[in-house]
């Protein structure tokens, strides 16, 4: 059976007279009496069928059963429409398709939610009909984007001579970093795979090994409590070079981001990226991944107002925190209770308060300024570089949650005022990541990247002295606020290797226990080398312009890591258990 | 720093005098007393160093450090060898590089086997230190071909308007076919994700979505008792379309392969593919994946021995079974110890005997020629077409032993005597294959090919009557005897399915509960839609004349499911066995 000799939205007026062939869902039907129109769809949009009894009466009485969603397969001619009759907002609306032969392939019940763009639909019904809520165009173009996306990815890649390889989704567990998924074997009682985190140790060994360029789009996976923003898997783009430079190769992925964004969304990008080290980006945004397509950045104050007598802050500059300030430009008129919102928010993030003062003509107002000197009021004014009508906010704490609160607190008051352009696309390098940072639960350094990560070389003296204050050679692709990727140079001496396990806190048993084979590889001829990996899932997130990684996933899970469309994870049966020697434990009935 | 200017088999005789920086690994290093030749690989190929006192004093002293494998970066320049010194097995060999300066990057002990092609090294220890095995360029060669084949395969089906899309690794477990990988889950204690063994119910919920052309190169699972052909995970190209006929489909696929074989090896495949129905596959060559780079067709003679005087046949036929033979050319001086080998060899395919006949001058010679009459000795000669000088062997018994023994020896013989052409690539579609067989374990019919496989039309009255005489709308692809590629139409109508199931002995309930979304999903309009799933292992592993899986995956596994270079699987800690509430059972310390 011939199918189809045209897609619906191929059809243009050039096409009258045609004879056709079509295929697809019934979107929408209209009883005019004696005249049945029936909108057609496929994946490439819509056309108008007609169907009359001058044309065929048989295919009109037939046309009488269908309702939204069936499956047919029309026989007609492409016939102009009248002038009165077009309709501009169809690609086709110059035409329509008179139907001599109506076979309907398949009938459909009433979906349990409409199939069209602007219907608000609850998440769980539309994650349970999932293969339904795939239907709607707005879906569909999300994953035409991703795949035109990893299509432009491996052109790119190949280009340069990135040799594509897979690695093993069936490996070995490593106590470092999130939890694994274990997978156990059959075949070794009492043993387990573990899926991958990500391919970091193969991509290294595949350097060892000469290839050189690597790259793979991968699935990865992680036992992690799922947030909005985290699925248990989700796909990399895994990159790993030998001799290049860091700069040659954050260059070379600049280049394939640009590349990306003017082949599928026809957005330039300038080069090179904006690079910020993370101190800076701590400093002037309180985030490592910036959102750069608004100001509002933070200001220092601890110096100016060190001896100010204003207890709180006095107090937190003396116990080694800081003073800092943003400014909400014309936000002056907030009112009390927009106020303690703003005082709220921060507190999320363990602020014990927000301080605010406001611009006025006569000078600035606020519940504080009777603390502060003429000459403190002026300099706070001086170093924000507010204006009149502005709000400046305060946090006084420890670094850390200055830097948290006042970082989240510039991200939703720039959301709330207007201040991000949402059309742009804000490109940076965080780079001189620290490399260790010290686990107060487990009383010892651990990664900030991973345990592969090279240090800096200036700073390599201090790994045992004062491991807290290495930076490593470590950097992160920043776009709108998201971290869209990350890498390293990687470690390629045993010995620097063996010196990072050590600052771990392994002992050389336990190093060689887990990446026994990694340091034995080092022995054999390893090259410098580095790589990135970029989460392909938020960056489609971000490229399609949707709010939830669920909307760029086709078969996405909810927040507790199930599938409510097959209804996985689920039990199995007990000889399935019996096979892998293995028992539930501890399950309350 | 500059790692290199040029890839080491770049440089040519219009590069002399050019200043070049270089980085790879001693291939080889030769000490002529003063001067040191090296051979310095990088994955492009091989170029000559020299270091001289008279270029540079210190790089000849430092050289005197180098052993094979050590990763080195040099400075140098290009000057044209004498024309004695010529080595025309280099493509660099035309020129070297004088060394002005040289930076050892790595050391490296001397490797456990030899990095070169010819070398026979124990297959453990190959798997054991992978990255080194992955050095030799055969190795390197055959993965630049995977990477090729998959940037092919991706562009032909993107020019078909396939859709690249992505599904779930963490899905539910389902009892029909193989044992499924389980994953158990922490946050649902006591329940587990299964590891795909295909994306099939996902990407028939594509066509249900209206994709209408979904494709994958994706990992997939089987918890199988692995031979040497097989992996617990292995890549497979996973293709769904809708609204095409199965012609049309295949059609598509021909096309594809034919524009991988010209553009990755520069061989031209002619289209259209033989197409043989299973029946007719199973009767000319004993198998449902015949090598069709030969003939050496199997030949019924059960009518022209029916009445044979020969007990053996003669009883064979009276059971209901079969006598078919085969002519093996020339072989008609086979050794009486040869002939007890090939009976020894179908013995392993459970045949109890095999009977032999040569074709000589002075008529037919063999221990039972005594048995038949001379007419049916002229009609065995006859039929099979033998000539003289030509060895005639025979197996008498049920049907499927004489297939799969007449079937083996036919590839055994074509082998033995060089029938094959190694360079030939023949490639067939097999059709209308059964839908069910008969499973004398679990006393069921079970599905051939998946139990979403369409029966053929005019079949699909005998469902419930005639189970095992249903032909299914299902297709292999083979190549020399392999089975590539793999697909049917799909059954699309509820109704169907639940013939189907019924047929497969499932209770409503039981297909309720595993299939219960796929059901239910036909019920809203799901268009008619068939796939194909290529083994893109095995597919490499024919293009790169390879003999086993494991030459053409990464990182494979053994025979056990062992990762000898990572150790996996491998034991975990009891936490991560509590997190997970599960204990290890019933295992033998």
């Amino acid at each position: 059976m011939e199918f189809r000799t045209h897609f619906c939205n191929e059809l243009r007026k050039e096409h009258v007279n045609k004879q056709v062939f079509l295929s697809g869902w019934v979107q929408r039907r209209r009883d005019l009496g004696g005249v049945i129109f029936v909108d057609l769809r496929d994946r490439t949009g819509i056309v108008q069928l007609v169907f009359r009894s001058d044309i065929d009466s048989e295919a009109l009485q037939l046309a009488d059963r269908l309702r939204n969603e069936y499956v047919i397969r029309v026989e007609g001619k492409v016939v102009i429409r009248d002038l009165e009759a077009v309709n501009p907002k169809l690609e086709t609306g110059e035409i329509e398709v008179e139907v001599q032969r109506l076979h309907i392939l398949n009938a459909a019940k009433n979906p349990p939610f409409q199939i069209e763009e602007d219907v608000e639909v609850d998440e769980s019904l539309r994650l349970r009909y999932r293969y339904l809520d795939l239907r709607r165009a707005n879906m569909f173009n999300t994953f035409m984007m991703r795949h035109r996306v990893y299509q432009v990815i491996r052109t790119f890649l190949d280009r340069y001579g990135f040799l594509e390889v897979e690695t093993p989704m069936l490996t070995k567990s490593t106590p470092e970093g999130a939890r694994d998924y274990l997978v156990p074997s059959r075949v070794h009682p009492g043993e387990f795979y573990a899926l991958p985190q990500s391919p970091q140790l193969f991509k290294q060994l595949l350097m060892v090994s000469g290839f050189e360029r690597y790259f793979q789009i991968v699935r990865c996976f992680r036992d992690e409590d799922l947030r909005a923003d985290r699925q248990p898997e989700f796909t990399q783009l895994d990159i790993e070079t030998s001799f290049l430079s860091m700069e040659q190769l954050q260059e070379m992925m600049e280049e394939m981001i640009v590349e990306i964004f003017s082949r599928v969304l026809q957005v330039h990008v300038a080069r090179p990226f904006l690079r910020l080290t993370y101190q800076e980006a701590m400093e002037r945004f309180g985030s490592d991944k910036p959102d750069l397509r608004f100001g509002m950045e933070l200001i220092d104050l601890s110096q100016e107002l060190a001896a100010c007598g204003f207890k709180v802050f006095r107090e937190a500059l003396q116990k080694g925190g800081q003073v800092k300030a943003l400014v909400a430009p014309g936000c002056g008129g907030f009112s009390r209770k927009e106020l303690d919102d703003l005082t709220k928010f921060v507190a999320r993030y363990k602020a014990k308060g927000l301080a605010w003062m406001i611009v006025a003509e006569e000078g600035i107002r606020s519940p504080i300024a009777k603390f502060f000197t003429e000459e403190e009021l002026q300099s706070i004014v001086t170093a924000t570089a507010a204006n009149i009508g502005d709000l400046i906010l305060f946090v006084a704490d420890k670094k850390k949650i200055v830097a948290d609160a006042l970082g989240a607190l510039r991200l939703h008051l720039g959301k709330l005022i207007g201040a991000i352009d949402e059309q742009a696309y804000a490109f940076a390098w965080i780079t001189e990541f620290p490399l260790l940072e010290y686990d107060e639960d487990e009383h010892r350094y651990v990664a900030v990247h991973h345990p592969f990560t090279m240090p800096m070389v200036e700073d390599l003296e201090y790994l045992e002295s004062n491991p807290g204050a290495v930076r490593a050679q470590a950097y992160d692709m920043v776009l709108n606020g998201y971290e869209i990727g990350g890498g390293s140079m990687r470690i390629y001496q045993r010995e620097v290797q063996e010196r990072m396990f050590a600052s771990l806190g392994f002992t050389e048993e336990a190093a060689r226990a887990q990446f026994g084979f990694l340091l034995d590889a080092f022995d054999y001829g390893t090259p410098p080398h580095g790589g990135i990996a970029f989460g392909m899932d938020r960056l489609m997130m971000v490229m399609s312009g949707q709010s939830s990684l669920r909307d760029v996933i086709a078969f996405p899970k909810t927040a507790s890591g199930t599938d409510l469309l097959t209804g996985a994870p689920a039990p199995v049966a007990q000889e399935q258990l019996e096979i892998l020697h293995l028992a539930t434990k501890g399950i309350a009935e």
